[in-house]
């Protein structure tokens, strides 16, 4: 191993320089403007995936954006296959005026590589082309490699789902391995074993037909935002604990153990805070900031507008207002089952002086992965010997709803190989990946698919 | 006067086309984008009033727009001196997709002129130029005029109230005639004795120093959108009644004259709401709707925004949040103090999860005239002659901040000669002035002068 490692070092700008050219292809798949761009960035993908030597490389067109499926060669049975997952996609990047260099003109800057997408996902997927490369250079692959790859994770469309759910026997493997998650701190390789679930809401208050001048209208009719306002300010209680009915019905607890694991990581509390900018947070009574974030469903607003926005004052009553919100989910809980109570509860909290529209998107529910699998085991070696640390069980507060696909459909070990670091601003201005990260976890790639190849 | 009338008449064509150049201009003062704008229109307005006789026409600059006075001509101290006041700065016109014209494209439809300011305020001031115009084609004016025109009615400045403070001698006057109010219905000339003060502010919630990932932190930081809310939520109960504590401690209550007086009035209640797209209102209990617009004072946001706002998602806990709000007030209320009040109520509702920062701007006191001044008596019969309607008293719900000063440092009647209608939607898409108010109205302004010249 140690001379394919050594080839993965000499090879590292050529590898950055690729990566450069993906990250350039602004991607943004929530966006419909974005949309020859995310086309051409799975043009792009795929024209690379074939140049690494995958025979069989396919662009499937859907009613969202491509997915991208690829064989490296016919399926050889005495190996076992390996599925890669991983999105081209990207997040929007607003307020782009705080970025400190444009978002798709990767800048490397203190070992960092700041582009959208660098972490989230381009940076993590790109790993195990590189890897599948490298191991490529000292002959057969140990393994049969698949790929898929889509272009919807950060948008409300789920084309994948359905591509399967069709195509389950081509999709067949041994395991399914996913970068698409992080550390727990920046010198502590982490892997991860559980995710939270997401549901997804756009809530528009309406009221008049038009905006009213608030001097001839107001104190007779009701204000749209302010109605808004009164129905969030009704979904949480004052310690973030969500008000709807039967929110916590299916919430598993976490027993003494897992509690006792979580407790024993190297959080600092007060650093958490105050990297983000705060003195303190907020969040249930009794449970520690981690057992909040990784065991707890959660319900946040995402965005709010209505009415006047721009400088200076309109003083008028909004005809109308919406909210963004999501909720995230712990297991038990089910997506369906929680959007279904909460848009209820919000239906009911309507004054009939209004009137709403809730439009909601299939969640994802939250997954937990069986942390005795091989191929968990595979991953504990590969992180021990790229990076030459033990790595640690972790959850994960975010949603990989495709995860939940993988687990029905092809009942196959799922391994997330995070290689995120927690400071990679995904989703935010700013986002980077550590470069150290980005070859190291190359290495790990590599080994994992000898060791897994072995077990 | 029916030969002034006539010549009214014979005149329609180019008083049309002459309010139509002054609509064309965008003087959207709360916009600084639109700041020459504004200007071009203070000097094409200036220019105007000079071709109508006016020998001395100033152009005054200011820390924000200009301010136009005239005198048209040396003060004949054996005549009554009229100062008209009006303003020439209109209210921002999103949102742009619903007008069926464009705003700055005045076009008329079913004898009305559809234009953002055709009825706040140009169209209303112009009325007292050509009333000016058409009085001196029959010889010397009956009155000395004087005009005093702002560009900062619909903007959160007041470069005015110091103009008239420092000028209290250069503006004295007999009456301060205002047109920039409305009539009770479309056929009812109405003479408004009482306006709401306003006070307006902007409040926003900072939480995480940038934006965060739901999933990575929800459940264990406070969202502002959420803090807001709730906020926002507890400023009022369920039936609009303020909850800032002393709020109401100096609000007058209508005796049963007054109430009765408004109960008299036409207003069809499932008309007032339907009109605006509604099924019912919601107000404070015990009140009428006209009392409760005229007479009680009401809280709204304006507008709210923070977080992602685009189409699709972004599951972000956004790291700030906004909303614009603005109070109307009742006699008497106290602008300063009320404002005082809601701030410090604000403050108190802020979790220390969050900072709060709270721009206000001051408002205006609420106006209460006295209905049997000689200058309100003429005003009736100018209304009775023109538009062969005997006029009601009303209140109006809105703020014309202005007034405020002219009753302070003049000390003399100020008479409310309004000309609107109700569906003029002024402060919204497609704005409009009835033409026949218009004409009418030049008819009653100059009989307003010859009869007010003769008390």
């Amino acid at each position: 191993m140690d001379e394919n490692f050594r080839t993965i070092d000499k090879f590292k700008d050529k590898y950055l320089s690729e990566l450069f050219e993906f990250l350039m292809i602004p991607s943004i798949s929530s966006d419909p403007i974005h949309k020859s761009d995310v086309e051409k960035c799975a043009k792009w993908l795929a024209k690379h995936i074939e140049t690494i030597g995958f025979k069989d490389t396919r662009i499937i067109q859907t009613e969202g954006h491509p997915i991208i499926f690829a064989n490296f060669d016919k399926i050889d049975t005495n190996k076992k296959t390996f599925l890669i997952y991983g999105h081209y996609d990207v997040q929007p990047v607003d307020p782009l005026d705080e970025w400190r260099s444009p978002p798709f003109e990767p800048e490397i800057r203190n070992g960092k590589i700041f582009a959208r997408g660098s972490s989230d996902d381009k940076g993590q997927l790109f790993v195990h082309l590189k890897a599948i490369e490298s191991l490529r250079q000292f002959g057969e692959l140990p393994v049969n490699a698949k790929l898929i790859i889509e272009g919807e994770e950060e948008a409300a469309m789920n084309n994948l789902d359905g591509f399967i759910k069709s195509n389950s026997e081509l999709l067949q493997c041994d395991a399914v391995l996913i970068s698409d998650t992080e550390w727990f701190s920046d010198d502590l390789p982490s892997i991860c074993y559980s995710l939270r679930g997401i549901g997804f809401m756009e809530v528009t208050v309406y009221g008049p037909n038009r905006d009213l001048h608030s001097g001839s209208f107001g104190g007779a009719v009701d204000n749209p935002v302010i109605v808004l306002s009164q129905i969030i300010a009704r979904l949480k209680d004052n310690y973030g604990r969500i008000t709807v009915p039967g929110f916590y019905d299916d919430v598993v607890e976490l027993d003494e153990i897992e509690r006792s694991v979580f407790s024993s990581l190297p959080l600092d509390e007060e650093k958490f805070f105050s990297d983000i900018g705060l003195k303190i947070g907020n969040g249930e009574i009794g449970f520690s900031v981690l057992e909040r974030i990784w065991a707890r469903p959660s319900l946040d607003v995402n965005g709010i507008y209505g009415g006047y926005t721009g400088e200076g004052s309109k003083t008028i009553i909004p005809s109308k207002a919406t909210a963004k919100i999501s909720i995230r989910l712990v297991p038990n809980q089910n997506a369906k089952d929680i959007i279904n109570k909460t848009v209820n509860f919000i239906k009911n909290l309507v004054p009939p002086t209004v009137n709403i529209d809730i439009k909601f998107y299939e969640g994802a529910n939250p997954i937990l992965i069986n942390r005795n699998s091989s191929a968990i085991q595979a991953a504990i070696s590969a992180f021990k010997n790229s990076f030459s640390k033990e790595p640690v069980f972790i959850r994960e507060g975010g949603s990989i709803p495709i995860v939940e696909q993988f687990v029905d459909y092809l009942k196959k070990p799922v391994v997330l190989l995070g290689l995120g670091l927690p400071n990679d601003n995904i989703h935010s201005p700013n986002e980077n990946f550590d470069i150290n990260n980005f070859i190291g976890g190359i290495k790990a790639s590599a080994y994992f698919m000898k060791e897994f190849s072995r077990s």
